[in-house]
């Protein structure tokens, strides 16, 4: 058995995994870089007219050409940079993944072989590989991890996760994690962007409760939360409060309103009677014009990191129907994603706000990335007899390296630090 | 009338104002700087020995001779920061808080004139002084606002606090602040520690569901975990969790056991039935040598700033009677207090305790101190005439500033930056 | 005598400061600030097109309205953060500075009505104010200590400085600092940016020890060096070191020839016979075609802090003449001036120039600007009755409160902390 | 031929690795890890009546029981992270190095079987190794790169050193490095505590002229500097300086005594006629009695670091003869060591020199260890066919892997990560 790493093994994103037993090679993820994407953003528009090496170039794409004979490409969950590089690499093995993750991965590549399985479910790709999904809790609906069953043992594809006993819509399945664990899991591929982070991830629990607080305590101007549009659960615990207080919530862009009806479609939120979604630049100005006493009305947009062509940067730009104004509120339901990038548009964007007298509340937001401790219970229940840490720089892989060190694997022998284009036979 | 910067205006600490009307001086508030204590801790045991000057040259105690022609001493709540002076300047003039904040006070400083009054109360000081304690929320049973009613109007004395409204312990008098703003506030005097920091701080209910998350986490090993022996409401959140999963909670070290029997005193904490108190050597030994199956019991200690004299730090040095074993498991339910110092002490103790395979649980916490947006909120409630910012360094206190001057008041003429000895009239 | 905060007391930039003598104001300094400029870059082209009043709302420029009854606008030296607000304020009155900096204005604003004078002149204004400059060492040319002798003494506005003795083209003229200093200088207005870090600022001659080091050790490849285009001293470093070394000097970029030129005429800068100047996109073709063999060529080109549009971006960006190749280097000569942009973009460069396998060498540098011991030295030569610092952050600025007291000044009532907009009684 | 970790390569410290051929092992280093040493300080005078055992426990030593039928101790340089286990760990084996070297490894471990060899020399050790030492510039003298020739190739072991071209005690032979990679290098072992900066380390030469600068910017006041005991030559350049002002040296404390007299038997070090060495407390007070015009005085004391036992931190304890005085300067020519205890005792050295009013000089320092591109000129010099990182944390040696796989090197085949206790067939 071959585990090939072509992206992700470098810095966080562009995730690419290949699995080969045999002649045959499963390809797991297919991500982007925002990172690097965002250093090239001039030429963003013409993205779909470059061609892949030029993507790859820049840092961008995976180098799916690295995977020869792929009978498959499975996808972990519906974030770019899993999914991102579906339209650029174009891959013509089957697309698998759950039936919400699939529905994401045609919005992105409408020419693709997709294929959908439910979790417990068992997919035959070959005689060499059958796929299978196990549910757990990440940031966003239906993230699993894939496991590939093989005659040579099985490969679980851990990468991202976190967990969460307290998530409102999704149950990682320990059961079915205990029992791979008494088989023959024979590699863990696993993501590490907070394997230097102790403790346990907290649960989105604790946002509820922090929303709660934040909430109840503003007692005038216009309430506006910005937080990840695919992120559906945290989506809902900001509706279910804009209820509590009694406000109107009016939910602005085009990203959130098409991630909220997916979701809606799957069951997974449910919309306060008076809410609106207002994805086109008519509806938003037919819903703004009546916003007559601000303290009445909640907005939900888009612009957490800043991004100069979101919703709430061009209000604070002036290139919106809604003035801010002193005594107006801003809560970012989300961290900022820790690149000089978007420190410097987050960055701006605070400053413009409190040039209105807006106040900021930041940081109701909890993690979707396992932590050192989530990673050491994850060891427990699979038992792996290879861990090769995926997803994240050197230094957080390295970090995972340390931590399964501790927990009695060998380093080299067992714990496999790989970079992006080597390759390590198991 | 005069406001007089005695100790607290230069770095967080000491914290020690004068307020004066006529040719009487009110005094609040009389503690020392625990930082510089630390630094100069070879002498410590000599402290009672050392004159007041000795400690105010050493910048731990404020210069209380500034003040003079005392009428009282004023005492907001029972941190050392605004406490643990009373023995060394020895106030003559009563000394006057709340009846749990005078427990504490009496421990410190055998000798002096206190006298307690309840919140809502009024008491009469002299002519120019009256003295009322208004409810507030904070990390500490029983902490004031200290209002000192003048002729020339109202001094509220506003540290520290927090505003939690999910408090099971505290409730602040937001209706008598109100009245308070109605009338005529001529000076508040506020804490300005978080003042930088953007939001509201969070409620005690968020650690109430950290603490769940990580206690349901952990399934096997003993579990150990570390708060500030006054904060008794973080202490009953932590064992209303020990009694949830049905562990048996000891309580070890004289400073917990001492603050947990003043409040169960006041009706302040519910002990679990099976809980043990163990402050003496002997108590703790004769416990400790039954603690057969670590995965029952759970250890309630002192050291969360890696004190080395504390109980987890002699554990981790084998000079106590527990050892620590992999997988065994701390919570500290703190922070680290930013000062280089403690940054060292907590390096030092969670080296130790990796070294032996301990799984680190950290920042289970909430700060006890109001933020940017509490900030705001009571000066809404108040409208002062003059702000004076107190307890922090020059650039918390200029954040203030900042703040006040976002809120109409104007520097120099109604917001007051003062250094330590230094004084305004008003 | 009034002394009136314009701008540059709140943030790092668009310095302007008024000092008012009966019914007549002087106006120091007239600056933007580029942080903010650069937030809304989207208008930069249509920056002059807006009126004043926008660009004041952005914060990009003083509020020189607040000034009235000006009778001399007087500028300290030709950085942009003290002269650039000059086209946009249009100011009435005669422009004073020295004849350099005279020529760096007249670039900025056509039609304003400058006046020259040299070190040591004295320059009427009225019977309220007369100007002189004394020279002192910046990382400009000719920069100036404004002195305003007025009938209730001397104002000193020394905005922007470090001491160097060791500088090849500026001296700092401390006999006459000693002389005022014996005099009466009733106030002292004072930049404040670097207040805060401990000893002296090191001199060029640092710079110069550490380019020889560094131009020596590497021994192939093309080198590129970037530094900002006004600070000549730098530039002349930078330039006798490539003599020195051998190779031929390549000079790119419309900012750095416009400079180099000025300092020429000014006989500030000794330019090495072979090289060249290129400042038009044909002559740049020109002289980069011939460049075959990397070893021997040297450019010195525009860029240092990651500007999109600068020299060193376009060529990461393959939007020039000349490609990056494994083993060139590239010599940083500046700092990171310290905001997020600058954070984010010289990252994004970084980032694309080790894309291409470039070697790196940064820190090339040493500030312009004092530090607390300079800033301890300059009190003790001038002995000002009253400070006001200025140029800075509220943190900058209160932090020379803090060195200002521990000389004996008074908080309050000689040393003051004003915000824009704020102004005070002498 | 085998790689064998065993100390150095899981943190910076206890400096240990093992080369074996056939059933013969050299062990190269043998040091200590300081900042756990601090750690369990309260034991640190009984560390010499421990087992080896325990301070290994304690991470303090390296576990040199790992390594068998060990011929030869080779030692590269005589810092104690290179040197300061031999008193504990005792090897039998002769004991190889400088004869600077072998005189610091004397004053250690007493019994020890000592051999020296001159740069250039080539001593057999057995039929697979002979031993050979090359002159390399670090912040001590005599510093080497370890050659061992077996017969399967040469292994260069390059810890620590950085290149300085302007160093007046030191050259490295590029020369003889050059022949080396002209010939066979199997195996490269290299330090890597700066791999992660960019550039190259900057030459001593920079501190001589930043020495300068400061020195000829004090005008009055008692002069005191600090520096490491064992950087010869920047004692020398700090010393040249004072014989330029004019000023006596006063050199006080022991391992500053020990170590000059050490230099000056070996001609490295020339003291000013007038320069007073005081090692006794007799010595130091007679000395010091006279110091009647602070004016005139240089001190040159330990306790860069702020150690509380150090010169520097007595004299601030009022443990000391001379009493600092406001205007007195301190200049610290090191850098703070990293580490939090570091961070913290050098922050109450600080505190309580500022609460004297002395004026700080801080950071008049250059590293001693190779950055980046000091890195990469070595790989071009020596052309290994493997890299074996070694002293440093995870990150700095996986920031070296990255460097390395930028110069061609392929990870895991060629550039290899161990951990403590592991060990590499090449």
């Amino acid at each position: 058995m071959k585990i090939i790493a072509v992206g992700g093994y470098e810095a966080v994103g562009r995730n690419m995994t290949g699995v080969s037993v045999g002649k045959e090679t499963v390809a797991l993820d297919n991500g982007i870089r925002l990172d690097t994407l965002q250093m090239y953003d001039r030429e963003i528009s013409m993205l779909q007219a470059k061609k892949p090496e030029y993507l790859a170039r820049m840092d961008v794409l995976p180098r799916a050409d690295r995977l020869k004979d792929v009978v498959a490409q499975v996808i972990s969950h519906g974030h770019l940079d899993h999914i991102g590089g579906l339209p650029f690499n174009r891959p013509r093995a089957p697309i698998i993944s759950t039936p919400y993750t699939v529905e994401m991965g045609k919005r992105e590549y409408r020419g693709g072989d997709f294929s959908s399985i439910g979790y417990g479910e068992v997919s035959e790709v070959s005689s060499n590989f059958s796929v299978e999904l196990v549910e757990v809790t990440h940031s966003i609906p239906y993230s699993s991890f894939v496991v590939l069953h093989t005659p040579e043992g099985d490969v679980v594809y851990a990468s991202d996760f976190r967990f969460d006993n307290n998530s409102i819509i999704a149950r990682t399945d320990y059961k079915r994690l205990r029992e791979l664990g008494r088989g023959n899991v024979k590699a863990l591929i696993v993501e590490s962007t907070r394997s230097r982070v102790n403790g346990k991830t907290p649960s989105e629990a604790l946002v509820r409760q922090e929303l709660k607080d934040v909430m109840e305590f503003i007692d005038s101007g216009l309430i506006i939360a910005t937080t990840f549009s695919t992120h559906i659960e945290r989506i809902q615990s900001i509706l279910d409060e804009v209820v509590k207080v009694g406000r109107i919530p009016l939910i602005v862009g085009r990203s959130l309103v098409k991630n909220i009806e997916l979701a809606r479609r799957f069951g997974l939120l449910e919309l306060p009677s008076n809410a609106k979604l207002l994805a086109t630049p008519k509806a938003i100005k037919a819903a703004l014009a009546e916003l007559g006493d601000r303290d009445k009305y909640f907005l939900l947009v888009t612009g957490h990191q800043g991004e100069p062509d979101s919703v709430l940067s061009k209000m604070t730009d002036g290139r919106f129907q809604v003035k801010l104004q002193k005594n107006d509120s801003v809560l970012f339901c989300t961290d900022i994603i820790p690149t000089p990038l978007n420190y410097a548009t987050r960055h701006v964007l605070e400053t413009k706000l409190k040039s209105f007298g807006v106040n900021i509340f930041e940081g109701i937001h909890v993690s979707g990335h396992a932590s050192r401790e989530d990673h050491r219970h994850l060891l427990k229940l699979l038992k792996p007899d290879h861990i090769i840490p995926c997803h994240g720089s050197m230094d957080m892989r390295s970090d995972y390296l340390v931590l399964a060190a501790e927990e009695g694997y060998e380093v080299n022998n067992q714990i496999h630090l790989l970079m992006n284009g080597t390759e390590i036979d198991l």
